[in-house]
């Protein structure tokens, strides 16, 4: 199995993505990084740059799956209203290039990577550098969350229910032709 | 002063939408619809569905503007996620397209057409229908949510203050060349 998995966690002040490229039982990483929200104070061009960065580097490295770290709780309606838009737009790209789009807790990927949903975010990290080596300044620290994404994907294999998946769209009106609805 | 604005109400369930043209202190509709959710279990195809006919609906009549109407506030943080996923991606063809997106609460939409901030849906309606008559079916009725989004945005006219809205961000980088950061 060959593929490109793009990881992402579209937050509102810190956007970090990670690219891997898993060839059967080995994955590589290609790149990993971030995009700084927190100087734009206009939450409308942090939705725009989420945007263009996540459909640039979709153009770019042409990533097979799309793996989202997204948390489905939060403090208040106000931050939730945010990181759904934040979360909705970086979809809305791999919905636009077809690409398969998995969903993930953050519980969820601290335990598939760490083996503890409540692991912290260098444990995770120091986690991934034993997968992948990579460079562990601080910038890449904060890439780390959009690359565990795309580990946790990984980890999922060959696993994964078809059918919860944004991919599967196409897949689910085939299963449930009667669910096709203009 | 010559432009066509459309106007939508992303909500999960369903997704209004109308097209009006401007022309000078004329308006008349173009068109008007609805995109149907509820059927859709699966929170992932409605994005898919709320994207794809947003996108559509833009290369179809390429409207000047995008008005959008945003609650900003709500129940509980799950329905706000949502919420807030459905106005990302219709935002995100808004941005792909680069339309200014304008962004109006629902108070605001009921305000501007009928002068009360708490009109019903149905003296919404009925008012948007002496400004611009339409076919008053149940169908339609529910698209006079995007309707009035459109009209509300209309009723703005020169007044808007361009640095808040989405459309901004070149002219606001224009402005504030400091600001801009990769």
């Amino acid at each position: 199995m060959e593929r490109i998995i793009l990881g992402i966690d579209p937050g509102t002040n810190i956007m970090g993505y990670g690219l891997i490229h898993q060839s059967g039982k080995t994955i590589r990483l290609i790149t990993m990084g971030i995009l700084k929200l927190g100087s734009y104070d206009n939450h409308a061009l942090k939705l725009k740059k989420i945007f263009e960065r996540t459909l640039g580097i979709i153009e770019e490295y042409k990533p097979d799956e799309l793996a989202i770290e997204a948390p489905f709780f939060g403090k208040n309606v106000q931050s939730m209203l945010k990181l759904g838009r934040a979360q909705g737009v970086a979809m809305a790209a791999g919905l636009h290039k077809d690409i398969p789009i998995f969903e993930y807790s953050p519980k969820k990927i601290k335990q598939s990577i760490t083996g503890n949903g409540n692991a912290s975010k260098e444990q995770v990290a120091a986690m991934l550098n034993t997968l992948i080596e990579f460079d562990e300044s601080p910038e890449y620290l904060d890439a780390t969350d959009g690359l565990a994404a795309a580990v946790c994907h990984y980890f999922q294999g060959s696993s994964i229910k078809k059918n919860t998946s944004y991919s599967s769209w196409k897949n689910f009106l085939q299963d449930n032709p009667h669910r096709q609805k203009k």
